[in-house]
């Protein structure tokens, strides 16, 4: 199947039916987001898969209730860096440049950019974009699912605070900022699933310059 | 090709050849760019498509002389809205309305709250909240290239008050957020192809609660 024809058959499913994704499709899903690009090669995000039906219990209630969290297969949670310290930035670069058999001084200077640059982010902008990063992952994983023909309802409607207190998630120094449940439609209990796809036009979503 | 296999291909190309990309395989990364979900259906962003050599120069000239920028054949500039208005969210859900043969009052208190729930967002809050939809949009088009075996340069890097001058997008009220070059690779003057890519080990970048 085409990505058009796998983004076309996608939606943001509203009922799903309680039945498993294999973990062979969850793993790809996962290995396709750590694959996404992201600013300097950071990588500010993490992502939980929850499929503990008590924890998706515990976080439907700070999702206003949506049933997705708990007939899912699998919940992802994106979740980006609180902040941009040294020692994150430095643990990046040691580990890229290990796996690619440099020494750390050969881009020492490199590096001490990065780390003037990103940590002179206030809290709240140095969130902002690590937030951004992990949208990209976002689009990336919602992509691969489709391609698999695994349903996913992409959602920002929870309450982040909550949710990262229930997982713990400050102590970790990060912050959810989407949701991914992973699964399959219940076509027969799904307002959506009928509904004619729309997106803007496209001469109202492209300006060319030719 | 697997999504895997083509995102293990991809890298942010350094040195574009110049070879041009076909108007196909560049509709096709649209396409997808399009179809990408984004929150409550309001895809606040433009994909500006730019292929005149001369305006490329001038962007080069606000993108830190990035060759990329004149080497590519298409570069992608992802604008996002500058704000959230009452006449944007009523146009994209009459739209919609439109399109699916439903009247705008069978959906009218749903629509009010949008617009209550969108236009109260601080002018930054929404730009940034916008610009976030756009970064689902351009993971999706930068998995779409690479599938297509297009190489592409995903970048932050560019003064975007410039951009938005030189490109007049103040007055579309839109702002650019991110660049995406696309192009063919230049594996002899490329210093990054031949470097192994290497992403946060699973196990540091996945939390499961199972």
């Amino acid at each position: 199947m085409s990505t058009i024809d796998a983004l076309k058959w996608r939606y943001a499913t509203k009922k799903m039916n309680g039945e498993k994704v294999s973990q062979e499709k969850v793993d790809q899903i996962v290995a396709a987001a750590q694959l996404a690009p992201t600013s300097s090669g950071l990588q500010p995000f993490k992502i939980i898969v929850v499929s503990d039906q008590g924890l998706k219990e515990q976080i439907k209630a700070v999702a206003y209730g949506q049933s997705q969290i708990t007939d899912c297969s699998h919940l992802l949670i994106f979740a980006a860096w609180d902040s941009y310290t040294e020692e994150r930035i430095r643990g990046v670069y040691a580990h890229a440049n290990k796996e690619r058999g440099l020494s750390d001084s050969a881009n020492a200077d490199f590096v001490n950019n990065m780390v003037a640059n990103f940590t002179s982010k206030s809290p709240e902008d140095a969130f902002q974009h690590a937030a951004k990063q992990a949208y990209i992952a976002f689009g990336v994983a919602i992509t691969e699912a489709a391609l698999l023909k695994v349903d996913a309802t992409p959602m920002e409607g929870f309450e982040p605070a909550k949710l990262d207190e229930l997982l713990g998630l400050s102590a970790l120094g990060l912050r959810s900022t989407t949701l991914l449940p992973l699964g399959y439609r219940d076509t027969a209990g799904d307002w959506l699933v009928n509904l004619k796809k729309v997106r803007t036009p496209l001469q109202d979503f492209v300006i060319e310059f030719k």
